[in-house]
Parts: structure tokens; sequence; C-alpha cells
């Protein structure tokens, strides 16, 4: 029997990348960096050297390829930046928490085109449409979630109650995505020093002008 | 002599717009909106309704099309950000300048699609080549000047030196594109309130820590 070419194992290899879950994994990496726009059937068919029938009998068209793309970029960021959160006591250290595992997973470049959702959602915000649709839902959950952290800690007094949620939530989510676009635009590792700099700044801040704290002589 | 068709009009109306800033107007609101590399020759001539020859005759190749856009979409951005901001005093004055004119340029829609050097940078981020290396090089160009205005104000002892220009800016810069962000992707007015209330805040809290102004007892 002859030995398996380097073409047979790269074949036999690359066979083993025909699911489901694989195909959207190259996806969302691709559509991260290129845009979900460049995600043809026919350029993922040519990236994973499968056939596009192999690809279209997963995905009928572009557009379902586009909304399970985003459904495989939302489990990764899930379990990525959500679950890892969860470990954290609620209030202030699930917010920072939150916080820092958005920087972690930008920073490890988890997507090579930096964050999913950012690149994501500044393609599709003028593309009216269910793509759009979910990338903004996502999106907007996400900012939610950091708000009602943050009203949390107020109603546990861990935070001034001065604030208003949304303002705060609006800062503390702009630090993180200044840092996913300086890093990807300037390849500067000492944007996410400035994001965790500001978000700390800010929180203290935040904690600093509650009366509980002030009363304790935080400050002079 | 027969009266002029609509056809006829709109076809003279269409000739008037057959210069080269013309099309460079037309091409940077539509890259602003779809992207830069949704900016065909073919997709220009039907927005255009002119015919890719025409359009081929001032621009030679897709490359030179989106170098000539980005140099479009700078004019733009200095003659209504930049310009104006100029009329202020230098230091922290220009500073609140140059971030107000950048939201309002945002708000009213210059261009369709939001600020062309946040679609721009974030669509070519991951794409090396002539295109990305001059949106870089332009917003790092508008980073430094809000970065250069703080340390002059700073020298002025408008505000305190504590603050690292660099990361002050980091952050002013952070909220005017968040708002551009937010506003996009979620159609929110509310988005440049945050911004403004973000930037006078952040301010306020470098100016108050001059001990210039401790001095003067601006607080209890």
């Amino acid at each position: 029997m002859k030995p398996a070419s380097a073409a047979t194992v790269l074949y036999r290899g690359t066979r083993a990348l025909r699911t489901r879950a694989e195909i959207l994994a190259s996806a969302a990496d691709l559509a991260s960096a290129d845009g979900m726009e460049a995600l043809s059937i026919g350029r993922l068919a040519r990236e994973l050297r499968m056939s596009k029938t192999g690809i279209f009998a997963h995905f009928g068209s572009k557009q379902e390829l586009q909304l399970a793309t985003v459904a495989a970029a939302k489990e990764v960021f899930l379990a990525q930046v959500v679950k890892p959160s969860l470990a954290a006591t609620r209030g202030l250290p699930r917010l920072t928490a939150m916080l820092e595992n958005w920087l972690r997973y930008v920073e490890r470049i988890v997507f090579r085109g930096g964050c999913f959702f950012a690149a994501a959602s500044l393609e599709f915000d003028s593309r009216p449409g269910p793509v759009r649709a979910e990338v903004a839902a996502l999106c907007s959950a996400w900012l939610g979630a950091l708000r009602d952290e943050i009203a949390f800690a107020q109603r546990q007094l861990q935070m001034s109650s001065v604030e208003a949620p949304s303002q705060l939530a609006f800062e503390l989510h702009s630090y993180v995505q200044e840092a996913n676009w300086a890093f990807k635009l300037f390849d500067q590792k000492k944007a996410f020093s400035f994001a965790r700099k500001a978000i700390a700044a800010r929180l203290a801040s935040a904690v600093r002008r509650h009366p509980k704290h002030a009363k304790k002589g935080t400050k002079k």
C-alpha cells in the first residue's frame, strides 16, 4: 500500500472540519476581519477547501449563513466573557469581572478581527434587516447587563446612586470598544492599559462618591 | 421645440455631477454606510448613473478610488470639525470645541453611515495596505491633536498635570466614538447626551484636580 500523500492527509484533515460548528468557527473568524459581507458561500468554500454545495447544504442562503455566524459568535462571547464573570459576586465585583473578561477576550485575539460584535455592528448599522436586528439586540443585551450590574451595586450601597446606571454603562463600555479599535488599528497593546486605567479610575470615582465611603474618611 | 422630458432633465442634472469632487462626495457617503469594499467602480457608476469608463477615467483602480475617497473624507472632516475648532482659544476651550464639533458632525449625519473614519478604520483594520495605512495615519493625527491640546492646557495651568495627556485623550476620544456607534446601531439620539455628559464630567475632573483651582476654593 502506498503511503498517504500530503494531499490525501490534508484532505482527510479538512474532512474532519466539515461539521456545521466548524464551518461557523471559520465564518466568525473571517467575518470579524473581513466583514460579514465578505462571508460568501464561495469564499468559505475556498477557505475550508469544501464544495459550495457542501456548505450550501448547511446554510441555504447567505443571510442564513450570516445569522448562524452571529449565533456562533454569541456562543463564544457567552463562553469566554459572560460565563467566567458569573463566578464573581454580584454587583461591583461582577461588573469589574465582566469588563476585564471582555478586555481579555479582545486582547488574546479570540477572533482575528478583534471583537466580533464591534466589527459586525459597525458593518451592519446602515443595513436594515434580520442580521442588523440580531447584532443590535445582542449589543443592547450586553450594555443592559452592564447597566443592571451597576444598578445592583448601587442598591447594595457598593456605589454612589448619584450616577445614572445607563450613563456609567455608556462610559465603561466605551473604554473597551476604544481599546479594541485602537489595538486593531494601531497594533498597540498600550490601548489595553489605557482602558484598564480608565475603568479603574471611573469605578473608583463612582465608589468614592458614595456617602457611606465619604463618611468612612477615605478622603481627608 | 419640445419641452425637456424628465429623463433629459435628470440626465442634465446628473451630467453636472460628473466632476471628480462630486464622484468622491458620493463615494465617501456610500463607503461610510456600506463600507469601502462595496465601493466598486460598477456600484458607483450605477449610483451616479455614469458609465464605468467615465469613472475609470478619474480613478484607474479600485484602490485609487478608495484612497481618493479617504482624501475627500479628510477634507470634509477638516472643514466641518477641525477648522471651526481653530476659532476657539488654544488649550481647554479648543479641546472642548474639537470634541463638540466632532459630535455635531456625527449628529447631523454629514455621512449617512456616521463618522467616515470610524467605519473605515473598523473595516480596514485587518487589511494591510495603503488604504489602511492612510486611515490609521489620519485617526492617529486626530488623536494626537487632542493629546497636544491637553498637553498645552496643562502647560497653561488650565488643567491638572497629574493626568497623562494620552490617557485623557483616549477617554475623551472613546466617548465620541461610542456615541457614533450607539447612534448608528440603536438610532438613539440619547447617545449624544451620554457623550456630552461624559466629556463635561471628565474635563471638569481634570480641571478640578489642578492645585490652582483647589486653592481658589472651588471645593469646600
